[in-house]
C-alpha cells in the first residue's frame, strides 16, 4: 500500500516534469512560427494546447485522489499542494506559447516582426525554453542549485524584455504603432512564461526546504 | 471538534471573500490614480500590495493546516483545493492593480492616457471592480446564478479590451508609440484581472456541482 502511494507521488511529479518538456517544445515551435511566419507550425501549437490542458486536468485529478485517499502530511503534503500549483503554472506557460502562435497566425502571411527585431525573439525563445526544461529537471531532481539557476535565467529574460521597450520607444523606430503593439504583447508573453517557470522551481525549493525562496507569484 | 473544523472552512472562505473586496478596492484606487495622475493614491496601492500577499500566504497556511489535520474529503476537499487556487488568483488580481498604479507613478506628473482614452479606462475599472466584488459574493453565497453573471461581465471587459486595439490602430491615432505601449499593457492588466475573477467564480461552481463550467484558466 505504502509503495503504491509512493509510486503515485512519483507519477505526479513525473507527469509535471513531462508537461514542462511539452510546453518547452510548444514555445520553441511557436517562436519558429513567429520568426518564419510558418502557419502550419503555428496551427500545430494551437491544436496541441488542448493536450496540455488535459495533462493539467489529469495532474489535478491525481493530486486530488492522493489528498482524498492517502491524506498525506508534511513533505508529501507539500509535494501534492506544490503539484497543484505547478500544474496551473505549466498550463499557463502552454497558453502563453499558444498566444505567440496565435499572433503569428493572425498576421500570416505577413511577418509579425520587422527583421531587425528577430534576434531579440530568438533570444527570448531560447531563454524561455531553457527555463521550462530546467523547471522540469528541478521537479525530477529536486536539485536546489539548478533551481537557483532559473533565477539568473529569468534576470536575462527581464533584461531582454526591458530592452525591447527601449527599442520601441527610440525615435529611430519607424514601423509605427501596429507592430509596436504586437511586440509589446509578445515580449510580455515570454516574460510571463519565464515567471511561471521560476514559480514552478520555487515551489520545489519549498517542498525540499519548507521555505519559499521568493514571492509566491513573480 | 467537527464544529471547529466547519468554522475553519468558513473562515477560509470568508478570508478569500474579503481578499476579493481588498483587490476590488486596490483596482478602484489604481484606476483613479491612473485617470487623475494621483501619485499619493498610486503609492497607497503599491504599499498595500504586500498586505494582499500576506493574506494569500495566510489563506494558504489555513488550507494547508486543514489538509494536514482534518484530511477533508468530497465537497470539503474541493472547497480547500479551490481556496488554494482562489488565493492565487486573487493575489494575482492585486498584482495587476499594482501594475496599474506603478504605470501611473512612472509617468507622473504626466498623465498616462490621452484625455479621450480616459472613458475606456473608467469603464474597464468599473467592470473589473464589479467582477472582483461579485467573485467575493459568489464565495460567500455559493450562488450559481451570480457566478454566471461574471461570465457576462467578462464579455463586456473583453469587448472593451478589443475596442482599445481598434482605437490604437486607427490612422486617427496621433499620440505615437509610447502612449500606445502603455495603453496596450494597461488594457491587458484589466483584462487579465477580469479573467482571474472569473476563474475564482468557476472554482466555486466546481465546489458546488463537482464540474468546472469552463476551462480551468481563462
Amino acid at each position: 500500500m505504502r509503495d503504491a502511494y509512493l509510486d503515485q507521488l512519483d507519477n505526479l511529479a513525473g507527469g509535471l516534469a513531462d508537461m514542462c518538456d511539452q510546453v518547452a517544445g510548444a514555445m520553441a515551435k511557436a517562436t519558429t512560427a513567429l520568426l518564419e511566419s510558418d502557419l502550419q507550425l503555428a496551427e500545430e501549437v494551437i491544436s496541441f494546447d488542448i493536450r496540455i490542458d488535459e495533462l493539467r486536468a489529469s495532474a489535478e485529478e491525481s493530486a486530488f485522489a492522493l489528498l482524498a485517499l492517502q491524506a498525506p502530511v508534511a513533505t508529501d503534503l507539500r509535494t501534492v499542494v506544490s503539484a497543484i500549483h505547478g500544474a496551473g503554472d505549466i498550463e499557463r506557460m502552454g497558453d502563453l506559447a499558444l498566444h505567440v502562435a496565435q499572433t503569428a497566425r493572425r498576421r500570416h502571411p505577413q511577418p509579425v516582426l520587422p527583421a531587425e527585431i528577430n534576434p531579440y525573439f530568438v533570444e527570448m525563445g531560447r531563454v524561455g525554453c531553457e527555463l521550462a526544461r530546467k523547471a522540469g529537471d528541478v521537479i525530477r531532481s529536486r536539485d536546489l542549485g539548478k533551481a537557483e539557476e532559473l533565477e539568473t535565467d529569468d534576470d536575462e529574460m527581464d533584461d531582454l524584455h526591458r530592452h525591447m521597450f527601449t527599442v520601441l520607444m527610440d525615435p529611430a523606430w519607424t514601423h509605427g504603432v501596429g507592430p509596436a503593439i504586437d511586440i509589446t504583447l509578445l515580449a510580455r508573453f515570454y516574460e510571463r512564461y519565464a515567471d511561471h517557470a521560476v514559480a514552478v522551481a520555487r515551489r520545489i525549493v519549498y517542498v525540499v526546504t519548507g521555505t519559499m525562496p521568493g514571492p509566491l507569484t513573480v
